[in-house]
C-alpha cells in the first residue's frame, strides 16, 4: 500500500474558527477541530455606545490556529494513526472583509504595545456596519469619477469592505490610522502569520480579498488610483504606496510555515501553505463548483458562487456583487451573488411574528409541506434585509400580498420560503442572460441539510435539480484541497488546482429534481413575483398591478387540495 | 310631576333579540332584555353540505318578540315602577337583507304545513352567501341593461341581498318558490305580524330594506322591471305583480299591536308600531346621525351611515353601497357605505397569525400603543375580506409592506389597525368629493368602546374628533325613537321624528381629538396608502411605486423614538 497523505483546511468564522485533516486522495474528512475565539462577546468585540462596530482580536486567530492545529494532528493519529509526516500542505479561508491593521512588520497594531487596548487596532470584523458613511462617499464619487470601479462589484461599495473601513478609521481614530503602515485582509495576514513572514512587503495579497472588496483588477492597474483616493481623504492616497500592487490566486503558495511551528507540531520537513481567500470561494470549491455549477450556501443570507472561464470573457453582470478574475480559481472568472437574508427571514418570522422559539420551525415546516404550491393565494418579496443581488438595494423591505382572514401561519412561512426561492431564480436568470449558463445547483449549509420542503420548494421553483453537497465542511475542504495544490505531487499532493479539485470535492450526496406539475403553478406565481419586484424595486420601472390579487386568487383556487 | 311615557325598542340580532324600555323625555334606558334564538346553532340553521347557507327559524322571532317584550314589562315594572299604560309605541330593527317567504297571509311557509322542516322555507338569513352566482347574473345584467340599479348600490349586487336569494331558492328549490305567495324582508316581517296583518297586500314594505337591498326606487316606478326581471327567470318577473310597488318610511306606522298581543301584554290602549329598518340605519338614529355627522359601527366589519338633506340632490356616489330616499330619517337621503373586515382582520391576526386566543388582544394593544406613528414603517392594505366600499371588490386581498428583520407583532397588529383607518378615511373623502360633507363622526360598538388606542389612531388618522356613542345598544335606542316618534305628543310621544330624535338620541360620552403631531405623519402614509389602494384596486390605473418602500424607511427613521 503506497503512502497515504493528507492536507489541513482552516475555516476561520465568525465565531469560532474549525480545522480539517482531509486525505489527499478522495477528499474525505479523516477529522475536524472547532476552537471558539475567547475575547469579545462569542469571539466579537462590541461597542455598547456603537451597534454597528464589530470587531475581532488578532489573537483569537493565532491561538484558533495553534489549537486546531494540534486537536487535528492529536486526533488523525488517533484515528488512522496518521503521522506529521503525512501532512502535505495547508489552506486557510476567513471571513471578509476583515481588514487588519498592521505594522511595517506586518504584526497586527493589535499586537503592539500602545495599541492592545485600542479597538480600532483590531481585526476590523465584517460585519463592522460602522462604515456606512464612507461607503456612500466611495460609491457617489465612483459613480461621478470611475464608474468602472463599480461595476465589478454590483454597482455600490459596502460599508463591509476595505477602503470603506479604512477610511473609517481614519475619520474616527486618526493615531491607529497613522500607526498602521499598511492594511491586511485576515484571509492574508492567517497564511503570512503563519509562514512567520515579517515584512508587510513580502505579504502575498490573495486576489479574491483583493478583487471583491477592494478594487482591485489589473484593467485599472490594481487598486483605485491615487486621483480617486485623494479625494476621498489625501492620507489614503499616501496609504497606497503601502498597500500592495500585485495579488495572487490561491494556487499560489504563500509562503511555508515557520520554523517555529514546524517545531512545534513536529512537521519535520517544510509545509506550504496556499494563498487565502474567502470561506464562500473556498467552500464553493469544495462542493465542487466548475463551469456550469453554481454554489450556493444557504444560510441566515446565501452566497452564490459560479465560475466562467476566462476565455469566455464574462462582460459585468449588472447587480452582481462581484466578478474576479482566479478568485476561485485559476483560469475562471469568479463569479458571487447573494441575498441579504433567507434563513434571517424564516427566524424572523418565528421569533418576531410567531413569537416562539426555534423549535417551532419544525411546526411550521410540517403544516407548510401539507401546502399545494399556489394553495395559498400568498406572495412574498424577500427583503426584509435589503436585496444585494440582483437590485444591491439596502433600502428594499419585505412585502406580502394575498392575505385573507383564513390565511394561517405555516401559508405565511412557505410563502416566505418561496420568495427566497424565486430571489434565487432571479439571480440565475441574472447570469444566464449574461451568458453564464447554469446546469447544475449545489446546495451547501444547514438548511440545505435539514429541511427538505425548503429543497423540493427551491427545484420546483428554479427548475433545476438542487442537489445537496457532500459534506458539512466544504469551506474547510475547499481550504484543504489548495493545501494539497500547492504541495506538489512529489511531495504527495497535486500539480494543478483542477487536479487537486477534481479528486477531492464533496460529491452531491442528495438530488432534489422538480416536479413538472410544482414548476407550471411557480412559473405562474414568479411571473407575478417579477411584476411586484420590478415594480417596488427597479426604478422608472411602471406597471399595471391590478391583475395581481386577482390572478393569486384564481392561482389559489385552482390549487386547494 | 306630569306623567312619564316611555317606548319599547326591539333589535333583532344575528343569534338573539334585545328589547329595552327607554324614557320618551331623554331616551334613557331604563330597562333591556335579551332572548338568544333556539334553533339551529346559536340561532342559525345551517346545511353541513352547503357552507355557505345560513337560515333562521320565524318562529325563533315570534318567540323572541313575546319573550323580550314580557321580559322588558316586569323588569320595568319592577325598576321605576313602569306600567303597560305608559308605552306609547314600538319600533322594530332587523337583521338584513334577511328575505322570508310567506303565503297570501303573510305567514311564513315555514310555518305552514308541508313546509315546516325544509331549510329553503325558512328565513334567508344576511348571512347566507348560497347565492353568489345569481348575485353575478343580477349584477351582470344590471350592467348591461339596468346600469341605474347598480349605481344606487354601489356598482355590485351582492349575493347577501333580497333577490339573489330568490333567484336562488328558485334555481333550487322550486317548490319553495311556487308555494310562496310572496317575500317579506324580516324588517317588514316583524311589525306586520305583531300587529296581526294577515293579507300580504297590506304589510307596509319599509324604503330602507327595499331601496338598500331590492333596488327599490321612484325613480324607475318602484321595484325592477319586469322586462329585467324575465331575463333572470320568467318567475321572477311573474312574481313582481306579488311583491310591492309601495314603500314607506319609519316615521309611517305599520299598524297596532295585536288584539291577542294587546291582551297578553295588558296594554290597555292600542299601541302604534313603526314601519321597520336595518339595524345599523336604526342605529345611526340612536347614536344621533343628522347633516354632517357620520355614525360608524365598528365590529368585525364597519357600517358607516350618514344623511343629507333630499334638497341638496346628491349624485350617485361611486363605489358607495347605498344611497336611498329616507331610508334613515324622513326628509334626508341615507347614505350607507362600510369595510368588509375591521374587527376581523385583528382577530385574523391574532387567531391565525399568532395563533393565540383572543386575550391577546390585549397584550398586542398594549405593545402597539407604545409605538409613534410611523416608527414601524409598515403600511398595509385592509382587503383580507376585499374592499366593500370604495371598490366595491371582493376579488381584492391584504397587503403587508415595510418588513425588516427586525419588525414586531404589535407594528404589525397597528399597522392593520391603521390600515382599517385609512380605509374608513377613504370613504370619507369619497362622500366629501362629492358634497357630503363629514363634520362629525359618532363611533359605536365594542372595539369604539373598549379600545382608546384604536379610537385615537382613527381620530388622528381620520383628522377629525372621534366622539363615542353614548349607548351601547343605539340599534334598540333607534328603534324606541320611532316608536315614540309614530306615537304621536298626544298619546305621549311625540309628533315627528326629529323632535324624537334630538330629545332622544345617545348624546356622544367621549371624544378623541387628533394631535397635530401625528397627523402630520399619518398624512404621508396616507398618501402611500393611496398609491398603493390605487395601484392594486383601480383598474387601469399606473404610477411608478419605487419611492414607496424607501419613503416608509424614511418615515421611520424619522419617528424612531
Amino acid at each position: 500500500m503506497s503512502k497515504r497523505n493528507f492536507s489541513i483546511g482552516i475555516d476561520y468564522g465568525t465565531n469560532s474558527v474549525r480545522g480539517v485533516v482531509v486525505d489527499v486522495a478522495d477528499g474525505r474528512e479523516v477529522v475536524s477541530a472547532v476552537f471558539n475565539y475567547r475575547r469579545g462577546e462569542n469571539g466579537i468585540i462590541l461597542d455598547k455606545s456603537h451597534v454597528h462596530v464589530a470587531k475581532q482580536s488578532p489573537l483569537d486567530y493565532i491561538d484558533g490556529f495553534e489549537n486546531v492545529v494540534e486537536q487535528c494532528l492529536k486526533a488523525a493519529r488517533q484515528a488512522e494513526n496518521v503521522t506529521p509526516e503525512q501532512i502535505v500542505g495547508i489552506g486557510i479561508d476567513t471571513t471578509g472583509s476583515t481588514p487588519i491593521p498592521v505594522n511595517r512588520e506586518a504584526l497586527p497594531l493589535a499586537m503592539v504595545p500602545g495599541f492592545k487596548d485600542n479597538i480600532n487596532a483590531q481585526a476590523w470584523l465584517w460585519k463592522d456596519h460602522s462604515s456606512s458613511k464612507e461607503a456612500q462617499a466611495i460609491t457617489e464619487l465612483a459613480q461621478r469619477i470611475r464608474p468602472e470601479y463599480l461595476a465589478k462589484c454590483g454597482g455600490v461599495y459596502s460599508s463591509e469592505w476595505f477602503f470603506s473601513k479604512i477610511l473609517h478609521c481614519l475619520n474616527i481614530d486618526e493615531d491607529v490610522f497613522d500607526a498602521a503602515y499598511s492594511w491586511i485582509e485576515l484571509a492574508d495576514f492567517v497564511p503570512a502569520y503563519i509562514c512567520g513572514i515579517n515584512d508587510v512587503t513580502q505579504v502575498k495579497r490573495g486576489i479574491c480579498a483583493a478583487g471583491h472588496k477592494a478594487m482591485f483588477n489589473e484593467q485599472w492597474g490594481g487598486l483605485p488610483d491615487k486621483e480617486f483616493l485623494s479625494q476621498l481623504h489625501p492620507k489614503l492616497a499616501e496609504l497606497r504606496d503601502r498597500l500592495f500592487d500585485k495579488t495572487y490566486a490561491a494556487d499560489e503558495t504563500a509562503g511555508y510555515l515557520s520554523e517555529s511551528y514546524r517545531q512545534k507540531f513536529g512537521f519535520s520537513k517544510r509545509i506550504p501553505v496556499a494563498v487565502g481567500g474567502f470561506d464562500a470561494h473556498f467552500g464553493a470549491v469544495g462542493a465542487g463548483v466548475e463551469k456550469g455549477v453554481l454554489v450556493k450556501i444557504i444560510g441566515t443570507s446565501t452566497c452564490d458562487i459560479t465560475v466562467s472561464p476566462v476565455e469566455n470573457n464574462v462582460d459585468d453582470i449588472p447587480g452582481v456583487c462581484g466578478i474576479v478574475n482566479e478568485s476561485v480559481l485559476p483560469d475562471y472568472y469568479g463569479i458571487e451573488a447573494g441575498q441579504s437574508a433567507v434563513g434571517d427571514i424564516l427566524n424572523w418570522f418565528v421569533d418576531k411574528v410567531c413569537a416562539r422559539d426555534a423549535d417551532y420551525h419544525n411546526v411550521l415546516t410540517e403544516e407548510a409541506d401539507k401546502l399545494q404550491p399556489g394553495e395559498s393565494g400568498l406572495l412574498a418579496l424577500d427583503w426584509n434585509n435589503g436585496n444585494r443581488t440582483i437590485l444591491v438595494d439596502v433600502e428594499l423591505t419585505g412585502l406580502l400580498i394575498g392575505q385573507t382572514l383564513q390565511t394561517t401561519q405555516a401559508e405565511i412561512y412557505r410563502a416566505l420560503i418561496e420568495s427566497t426561492a424565486f430571489g434565487a431564480l432571479a439571480i440565475i436568470e441574472r447570469f444566464e442572460e449574461y451568458g453564464v449558463e447554469i446546469s447544475r445547483v449545489v446546495n451547501c449549509g444547514g438548511i440545505a441539510n435539514k429541511n427538505s420542503m425548503f429543497m423540493q420548494i427551491y427545484a420546483d421553483i428554479i427548475g433545476k435539480p438542487m442537489e445537496i453537497a457532500g459534506s458539512l465542511e466544504t469551506c474547510a475542504l475547499g481550504s484543504a484541497i489548495f493545501g494539497a495544490a500547492v504541495a506538489g505531487s512529489a511531495a504527495g499532493g497535486y500539480d494543478s488546482v483542477e487536479e487537486a479539485r477534481k479528486n477531492m470535492f464533496a460529491k452531491s450526496k442528495k438530488v432534489y429534481y422538480p416536479s413538472e406539475k410544482n414548476q407550471a403553478v411557480y412559473r405562474k406565481l414568479y411571473s407575478l413575483y417579477r411584476t411586484l419586484h420590478d415594480s417596488f424595486g427597479v426604478r422608472n420601472h411602471q406597471e399595471n398591478l391590478f391583475h395581481v390579487m386577482k390572478e393569486l386568487l384564481q392561482i389559489k383556487k385552482k390549487n386547494v387540495q
